[in-house]
């Protein structure tokens, strides 16, 4: 599965790949599919990360992100996957994405993980 | 008591165990009894842990909170029980649970406890 | 039902009763049982009065509120079903009870009930 | 296609049709699809009626919403539409939808569409 | 008593009589007893009034409200009872005093009362 | 100059022409230039209006307002210029202009201009 | 002294006298003395008119305002004052200005003038 | 002086003494009186500790801090002074406590004090 | 010209002189003049500090920077000479200054001094 | 190009070279093009740096950011050459520059970058 979505991403070369800096992206328009019950969960996902000779191009992130509006992937599976995906196409130094979920059974759920090049 | 709502917390298999990353869990809805009035107590319980190779089961852990709502028990108590019996079940690289109650008599309380694996 | 709540009320003499003034108590502890379901609601009620001869004493409507702990109504039931035990037992000159309960499926739901002495 | 949608909307007796109340519901979680673009659209539905005879049920109302996922319609439609299936399903004596749809191209657009049964 | 405390109150001739003005004042460290439990009840209150020939002077509206600081009254009766010193002193157009209390036993208290020049 | 920039506006029926509905449109990303000094101004401006039989459309709304970014105007001019364009194309029912600009020297200020149909 | 003052201000011709529309001015950085007691005073004065024929500038009512640092004045005094000046000088249709002063001695003040043209 | 207040301080066992935890109380509504002046002073204390064999119980901190309301003391003094007493009685692994105190002649003031046991 | 400000500070011994603890003093109503154009500029300043064995009168310093009402000095400037006055005068463990500066041209300057005792 | 804007850039002497302070100035208002599209972009930069010798002047910055009204670049572009800019003109200790851009087609980009004197 993840191989198809990952080719949606696009890249362009980072115009300063000496200097060590950071770029945040928020994306607070998020959804995806329960893969139990099959109803939507929506969440704000926050993608930081320190680019290294490629950055990932903003237009294909969002069509990227918007695969998944027909994708069933719990919580955890869905952050972890698209840092899987970010790093297989951008090799940063390092990166964080943060998946923030909207209330489901009056329970809120953010799921926060990292990579840094070894 | 604790074995006793132990046993409505769920698991299931952490999908990255070779990775560490956080999950948090924010709980506003948690309701118990003061032991001494007798009388409601409400707060917000947050859950943030690094899963080893368990996690657990947001709808269990829904059910599980809800036991303590006709329970006595301190805060101090309430919220060092609460994580000895996620320690027991999801065995996790660590955890940290806060306990924000609300106001009483004028004075607010949290309780904040944290947990490593040694 | 309504009958064995309502005598939880206790009252005290409107000290200014030839003057039209307002009381607003809100309550944002809230509780009661979803019947269809059986788990908890949560909820704030504010209640907004012109007393005429009586006014509802405010330990007597915490312990009132209280009694919905263990009790199933939906959101429309309960917020009437408060207006009627509080117009009964204090015949003010006019009443309104808001019930703005937390969100279930996504969904929040603010109910809003009001009534004048004819 | 409003007739097709409709037929999600599931309504119950309003338990108290002789008082004129207020019922505000809030959906955050409302997405839809741009007909011209194909590009999904995010906004918060907020519907404010005063019941008659039937109320819609909430759970019915979030699979109602959910049929708009994949539908093609643009901001001024969609309010108007849901709004008409509103009142035909529930002959309310008067609603309210708003339709506060987020940001495009820097510009954000809300929609206040109103009925008053004649 | 309320004689006793009247007299701190000091005044100053409108500087502009003839003209309809409003003017608020904010009083957020109010503090008095609760006559039942001797406890401390805590508020802010809003005085707005219209004045006609006199203004209450700032500083003397501070001492008179630090009177209160040992004594003991109900919500109800203080906020009436302000109301009464201040029209019989300065004689306003119009006045409106709101006393908003701070939560006890988890419920928050507001009184709201208004006088008008017959 | 009026004449110029208006053509830019695109319009399209109103779906719902026999029902009195109201868009709001909100644009925080507008700036011009100051008229004395030649620096940019910017604001934030708010259309909210009852479409008759003709809506305008939000992309050309968009490049409209963007016609202003080299145009030397006053606030007060902007605003007026801006309603006196969007009655001439759209014909609306009712409409009002809201330009919230930024502050200059400690001080900012709102211009708000309305027009109804004769 | 107002006439002293007064002369600061400068007009311009009101683009649009056939129509009737409100502009809102905002002034956080206000600052007086108190004749009193020779301290400063802060405060954000808020002027709100509807011009007739004419309309003051704002640089002009900038160096107006900084007149009132080295000048004492109570607040009713102020903001009726600034009234006066901006009538006076503009003849608007109907004005309103705002004295919003710090707090002293735990104490916060708004003075609210109006006046429409008869 | 120090010595009569603390007496109203009573504790309590820490149910789990072997655990590093952190207990944080918010008490907004302090009020002591300036020596200088006898004027009330107003304030919110935060006290957050890690206990060691012994808690402080909540309603008698609450009756330790009315003690102040008839106590002159400067903040310096009065925040340091409930260090030293919840030191003295609850013997803690470490203790933060945080005066914040309102604004007087627009200036506002907190008092940050440590503890750590040797 | 700053020996001459300085000497309106005054001192009292501190308190707690074996125990290193903080202060911290907001002042919202700092005012002085622009050097370059004689216009007035406007600020909170925020000192933290470590006292040593002396601090620093709180209305004296409300009467220091008052000094500055009618002074003409840059925000680089008026933000190192008050640290440098607070320095000498209390001859503190620690310090910092904070001067944050509203906007002039559209633009807003903090500046952050800190000193350390060698 | 960088050239040519740098130019704009004034500086003034650091008044306080001996000591190590930092300066924040925050700039709500810029704008600059997308290359690709020709459309505006907008965002708030803020720029932080402990100074050396050298200062850059305030109003010159204001300047030296509005020659990017007319010119495109991207985000990451804009951001890095800016703090080219500053370094070469101020020759700065440190410095960061934060570039936070508003959402477009629902993303919101923030890119921070910063510089250490070798």
């Amino acid at each position: 599965m993840s191989t198809d979505f990952r080719a949606t991403l696009e890249t362009f070369s980072n115009p300063y790949p000496h200097r060590e800096y950071r770029i945040e992206t928020i994306c607070p328009e998020f959804t995806s599919l329960c893969p139990k019950t099959g109803q939507p969960d929506f969440g704000t996902l926050t993608i930081t990360y320190v680019p290294d000779q490629t950055c990932f191009e903003l237009k294909s992130l969002k069509l990227y992100l918007q695969r998944y509006r027909d994708h069933g992937a719990f919580y955890e599976q869905v952050t972890n996957l698209i840092l899987d995906d970010l790093v297989a196409v951008t090799q940063p130094r390092s990166i964080t994405v943060i998946g923030a979920f909207t209330a489901r059974g009056g329970i809120r759920t953010n799921v926060i993980v990292e990579y840094t090049k070894p």
